[in-house]
């Protein structure tokens, strides 16, 4: 009977089975020769005795580490020095009786069943020996899995799963395009889908109702961050739901995803609006799993002696801190210098603290505030002895961006959250623009996101929300303009002109014209996800074929020189 | 309660509900407005009465086809003379209550519920309407289905979806790429993949032991035929498992699928070697529906006076001939004579014929043989009264495409089978290699293709083997070589040259060395099989946004320019 390795059981005793996989480790031992055989599913041990029978033992001394191997053997009880508690076949083994090499293996470069120090640009270069080992295997194992629960719980829903083209014109989101040159038409470009919005909103003005896609999307960007040039989204749209729908559509769709590593998705998702996000939090993704809140204290600075604090202030900046509860004597005075240096790089020129201390605070701007400021500082801060209060005075975005990453960083180095816990926070209310560092108005999402008034300036507050898990953003979403005149209007306050709007989007102006039902969705990012949920470090370990941080596939060894003739047939030259 | 328009039923008499849809037609008939409301599941009746409300009705007036609508109303029996048998609703109506015009419609340009005679190009323009008519929105719900079935399936068989890379390298298919620059690494290119081939082979090496993936593909060739640029495949790859297994494994997927269309997979399927497919059909996808065998008459046109055919046979050619029962009186003379012209198509020189009558032969060409050699044609082609004989003279090749083509073009014009029949067959034991017009052994299938013996050469067989339905290849896989030597061997005998062979797939080649389990797998093409399913005519109509002949969507009229800045950034020119 063909078996797999790993399920193998006390309860499958005297079976006489079959196993297919690789030579996890072999050793030998006093005439035996002990084979860990691996396959998906697990290990299992194998025993060839020369007093059983010496020409199979002879064979099996043949086998080396990655050899492929077919054999048949009987489950029989290890003995007790030889059980393995850490293993689930630990048990048993299996008494070999056939064997069959069906191939042979060099010693591989990496090790499949040790932890190596081995740098990554190896691990990429031969991923089809680093894809063996049991982490990877069970994070792309997890990503099958997630997939196919997403689609059983879309589909239960009434969601349909409708291809969209990755052959297309250039997508709103903003960031940069792969482009495809055409052959047909020389000096003419597909782009990539850097998302399938357009044609989702499409199919709702065709009456799909319910649409879902995991679609793969393209960003040309600088892979400074942990992001790959292609990756992947849980895309939904739907017609005539509103904010509340859709978002209990994620809920539920979370819901039945987490138990697939164990976990439960709450009955009730917090809800924080995006101004208090920032305000404080200082960041549109919070991480709800420690507290660390960033509170205002503007008012007082302003009144203090201290002068790098007033001017900020006069300047129309802020002054905000931190209270680490119970710090003290945890951080020492050199974490407190990194920690200035860890704000610089968000670009606050300081990080100033006050110690509490049992009758005294310790701290070097604690001379420049009277003893009722002091006071009033300590109490909005709710600071007790022990407590460490970080403050941070710049504009209000470098306090936001350097506290908000300041307070991760102190939480994480403190371990004040379990890194195993999950908390889920849904953030609303985004603006519906924002300036952008030329001062000009741009979408904050995107340029089909409704507006949650008429007002249409920096103030309109938009339909729009994401679903953050532990700081990660993990989708995000919006109810969409699906009227012309509306459309139109946002398309004025962004500054495009009507030629722009006709030449870019022009048969989707000219769609919502035919009868566009409201709309609205959300995309999950599947690879974050993923991540997330493996405990994996980085999302290059749930993919299978990642590439690095400048584009490439170090296996493939992709992008690479073409034929001449290749490029001449799409009517293109490189630059010198 | 929110109720879908398909679905009302006599069992919902007296209920209150609340119906969301396009308006579909209007009609205003004795002070009531009757509005065919649609959404997904189809069309129901709701009648606003001045009489009962005058207010509402004048409201209904505004209606006009593609207002979007939210309304509520109660279901009441129609009256004996409005029931409708033809709709699933027809027993119903809904009295109209309250009603919300969610948003208005221009007249479209192409109308939703009649049929029209309108030209391809508007249609794809307006995609996005065409999209709202009911045998696209059956299309597409269709594949969503078949990919859900099929998807399910493979999940029960323990089989993981893996996605593999877009931005990848050039594949072994041969057929042209669609090429991606890269901007970080100006004048190299990544290509789209025309498969998946290599990854999934690497996944087999990497032990997932069973793979699938609904995968896009992607090929930059001219469309003459029903292609497209961008199409889908059921993607599967197995490790551990012979020809029968990764067969079986397909019949099982298809018998999940057919009954979606309320079709059976049958029990068995008939296998046919690709030599027995060539022979007897002229072709490696045959048409079973129907018999129109091709029978050699080589030898004894040979023996005749037949100059055309004897000279043909003295070069090597041969004679053919079909048998087109009882179609004396159905086939014209003028019908021959297109015929005629139709396999000249394919480069016959001649379509000769042989009519048989009660006690005569009409033919142009009877004269030429002796009595004992029409008997014995006849007698071949179990020749009856009322039967017409067509041969070809010609090479082999051109033999068996003109009256491969033709016999399914004669079954077709007299109707010699049930266009909802569905015969599948398997076609296997293709060659390894075939000779391309230079004389150059090229692969069959492609160059990882399992051999079934040792001698590459032209006579090799292959464990290749396509799924084949009424004509049309659905899919084709093989066993892969996966021992280092044998790759070797095959690539020697393709004239690839060593350094050739790991400049395109060395890390292939590579991975072969680290422990390559004997693996193998499938493809099938989802759009053709959603197609045939569908009884859909191209497969542009079950693909929710297609592209046409010369690769272009009408719809957001890509391919399009970029800004020169682009194709800097790219370090592009276009050529002049």
């Amino acid at each position: 009977m063909l078996r797999k390795c790993g399920s193998l059981r006390r309860t499958d005793l005297g079976q006489e089975i079959q196993l297919r996989g690789w030579v996890n480790r072999r050793r030998d031992h006093g005439g035996v020769i002990f084979v860990d055989l691996r396959d998906r599913s697990g290990l299992a041990q194998i025993t060839f005795s020369a007093e059983l029978d010496a020409q199979l033992h002879k064979l099996a001394d043949e086998l080396r580490s990655e050899y492929v191997v077919s054999l048949t053997g009987k489950v029989i009880a290890r003995s007790a020095e030889n059980i393995n508690p850490n293993m689930p076949t630990g048990e048993v083994e299996v008494e070999g009786q056939t064997l069959t090499i069906l191939n042979t293996a060099k010693t591989p470069p990496i090790s499949v069943c040790d932890e190596q120090d081995v740098d990554e640009s190896i691990k990429l270069r031969y991923r089809y020996i680093d894809l063996r080992r049991e982490n990877l295997q069970n994070n792309l194992i997890l990503r099958s899995e997630i997939a196919r629960v997403a689609r059983e719980y879309l589909y239960a829903q009434d969601f349909l799963e409708i291809e969209t083209p990755l052959l297309t014109r250039s997508t709103p989101e903003g960031a940069r395009d792969y482009l495809v040159p055409s052959r047909v038409k020389p000096g003419k470009f597909y782009a990539l889908p850097q998302s399938p919005q357009l044609f989702k909103q499409l199919l709702m003005v065709s009456g799909y109702e319910k649409y879902f896609q995991i679609a793969k999307c393209f960003r040309d960007e600088d892979l400074r961050a942990d992001r790959q040039p292609e990756f992947t989204q849980i895309d939904m749209e739907m017609s005539f739901a509103d904010e509340k729908e859709i978002r209990r559509l994620v809920d539920g769709l979370l819901a039945q995803i987490l138990p697939l590593t164990g976990r439960k998705y709450p009955e009730q998702t917090p809800e924080i609006t995006y101004a208090d996000a920032v305000n404080f939090y200082g960041s549109d993704a919070p991480d709800l799993r420690f507290d660390l809140k960033l509170i205002d204290i503007s008012d007082i600075a302003a009144q203090s002696q201290l002068k790098v604090f007033k001017e900020v202030v006069d300047r129309g900046g802020i002054v905000k801190a931190i209270n680490v509860k119970n710090s003290d004597g945890k951080l020492s005075r050199g974490a407190l210098d990194a920690y200035k240096d860890f704000v610089g790089k968000f670009g606050a020129k300081g990080l100033a603290w006050i110690t509490i201390r049992q009758n005294e605070l310790n701290s070097p701007i604690a001379k420049f505030f009277s003893k009722e400021q002091l006071d009033a500082i300590i109490a909005r801060l709710q600071g007790e002895v022990g407590d460490i209060l970080l403050f941070v005075a710049d504009s209000k975005k470098i306090v936001h961006d350097a506290l908000g990453k300041l307070r991760c960083a102190i939480a994480r180095d403190l371990k004040l959250y379990d890194p195993q816990e999950f908390k889920f926070c849904w953030v609303v209310k985004f603006p519906l623009f924002e300036r952008n560092s030329e001062g000009k108005l741009t979408s904050t999402h995107h340029p089909f996101t409704k507006p949650l008034d008429e007002n249409y300036n920096e103030n309109t507050l938009a339909a729009a929300y994401d679903i953050v898990l532990n700081g990660v953003e993990l989708g995000g979403g919006s109810l969409r303009i699906y009227k012309p005149e509306e459309q139109q209007k946002v398309f004025e306050t962004l500054g495009i002109g009507a030629a722009e709007a006709r030449e870019k989007f022009g048969f989707l102006l000219d769609a919502f014209q035919y009868g566009a039902p409201p709309h609205g969705g959300l995309a999950l990012g599947l690879d974050r996800l993923v991540m997330l949920l493996a405990g994996a470090e980085s999302i290059r370990d749930v993919i299978a074929f990642p590439k690095t941080k400048s584009a490439e596939c170090l296996l493939t060894e992709a992008p690479a020189a073409v034929a001449p003739e290749q490029l001449q047939e799409l009517g293109l030259k490189t630059a010198e």
